[in-house]
């Protein structure tokens, strides 16, 4: 396969709204020793993509966003199994995936699962590392705990909630809209309330039984943390996923101590590839003989690279549920 | 030996300043079935004790303050090994120290370390305790990390230095004044500051060779959370020891999320009784055998009983180094 020199790609062209987006012409990348060119099917749309346009050409170290894709390699450097070449993976990618191109390390290019189309490929990615290193590498999740997801519908929330559940863990989602709930009991949420209950702690308690959150991924800042604490089990761990624009997190520290709770926050983007490529192995051992099977995205809307600020409004308008992907003209 | 009916004690007649101590005749108490009554040498002087004095009788379960002893097991629960009759101990007691007789949980009750006098002896456990509980159970400190104790001459603080520097680990200690700052050496600190330099961060940065604190024991209610922050390496945990009064602890999130930070907070006092039976078993087999060798209580004061109220005065001064004790009349 013959490979251009240039491509067609979207751009960060200034910090700003989703008018910034904007398709040019820009150099394929080549591939480092380790890393493999994939000529992409399909990219996901993802918040952390809002916030780097928000935040300008310049965050992230590309001005290209995308953190995932699905595709064939094309080019592979010379540390790679020449075996690869030819292969239809799906990547988590360091920035550049609204594009035709991009290079991928190659332990973080997995087998494309056979049961799932291009585009259902290309969703999983960014949700199912983040739900791994979140619930299980950082917060050690028992299958005795209660997980609990704030946004049971989200990218991350509807695979971790499939994923989760197929493999034995109890999960409870919160959601904005009654519509959002019942699709995260469908996703296999244990039990699935508004976020706008006031009585939305006790109502969690009961459905623990009594015991407890043992672990919280939280999308929202902080902006229930009263709530969330008393939710909590003794010993149970956040995480926090959102920044909140650099606000301040402010906790009840006698209640921290009390329930000795754990809080915490992270951030998948800058994590060492090394990291990363152990939470790879583990998702292709546990998650991926899954795909297709108990766990399948939902594509909520579908665009080209053109459309790209249109795929932004949609995921800024928070009313989607699943997925929301990019595909090149092929 | 025969029991009497009764005993003097002091107790927290209000809540209040340290005039509220008064010693009073009460009842001896009764060993449950796995507990052992102990004839008190020497009680230690605690914070807490200061904070329960502030909160009020009712706080704690017992009016009678005073959290850990030494002395001689004069009766037993009839679940209690009859050996352990006679057997001079130092023990984590729920409340009651502060007076001639206490119980104790047995498997909290440890045989006093034949190199340390009964004074020295009751100095040890809630130091001990405190400082294996956060940095061992909770913060899971390695080796190749650097740990940090702000007030390293305090009664956790200067028993935790000789300890856990005893054992291979690296602590780094803050203290108030430069006279705490030399006795924070001596105790085993890495290296000690004042926790007033305005340039502590960097200091402690270039003390670890750039690498950070992977584990910070916090008693300032979060105080200096900025400077904290800075100086801790990704991945670090700090636990907060106290609520400071009831206040709120203000984070800055993204540098949690960036650093991936874990924030918590811990109470030993209402810690299942299994729990602290598990850090007895390690501190008796990785402490114990330190104990007037390498780790020895540095005895700052000595008061009776009936001076306890002068003991609070002298903690809440805070210009102590070292441990305060109460010796009742023998």
């Amino acid at each position: 396969m013959s490979i251009p020199e240039t491509q067609q790609a979207v751009i960060i062209t200034a910090a700003g709204g989703p008018e910034v987006l904007q398709v040019t012409t820009q150099p394929v990348p080549k591939p480092g020793p380790s890393q493999v060119l994939i000529k992409v099917s399909a990219a996901g749309v993802n918040r952390h993509d809002c916030n780097q346009r928000t935040s300008g050409p310049a965050y992230g170290g590309s001005p290209i966003p995308g953190l995932e894709v699905s595709g064939q390699i094309v080019a592979a450097g010379n540390e790679v199994n020449e075996a690869r070449g030819g292969e239809t993976v799906c990547a988590l990618v360091q920035g550049g995936g609204y594009a035709e191109y991009v290079v991928a390390d190659s332990a973080l290019a997995l087998s494309a699962p056979e049961r799932l189309n291009p585009i259902e490929a290309a969703a999983i990615p960014e949700a199912l590392f983040t739900a791994w290193y979140n619930f299980f590498t950082l917060m050690k999740l028992q299958k005795d705990e209660y997980a609990l997801i704030h946004g049971g519908t989200s990218g991350v929330g509807h695979l971790a909630l499939q994923a989760m559940s197929a493999l034995g863990y109890r999960v409870i989602a919160t959601s904005g809209t009654d519509e959002k709930c019942a699709a995260a009991l469908k996703f296999g949420a244990a039990a699935a309330f508004s976020y706008k209950d006031p009585e939305l702690a006790q109502k969690v308690k009961d459905a623990t039984n009594g015991q407890g959150i043992g672990a919280l991924l939280d999308m929202s800042a902080g902006a229930h943390v009263a709530t969330d604490f008393e939710m909590m089990a003794p010993g149970g761990r956040i995480v926090h996923l959102s920044g909140g624009g650099g606000k301040a997190l402010t906790l009840p520290l006698r209640q921290v101590m009390a329930k000795q709770l754990w809080v915490s926050g992270s951030l998948l983007r800058p994590l060492a590839q090394a990291r990363k490529a152990v939470i790879a192995e583990q998702l292709r051992e546990e998650v991926w003989p899954l795909l297709g099977r108990a766990v399948r995205p939902t594509i909520s809307h579908e665009y080209s690279l053109n459309e790209a600020a249109s795929a932004h409004r949609e995921m800024e308008k928070n009313s989607h549920i699943g997925k929301i992907m990019l595909v090149p003209a092929s």
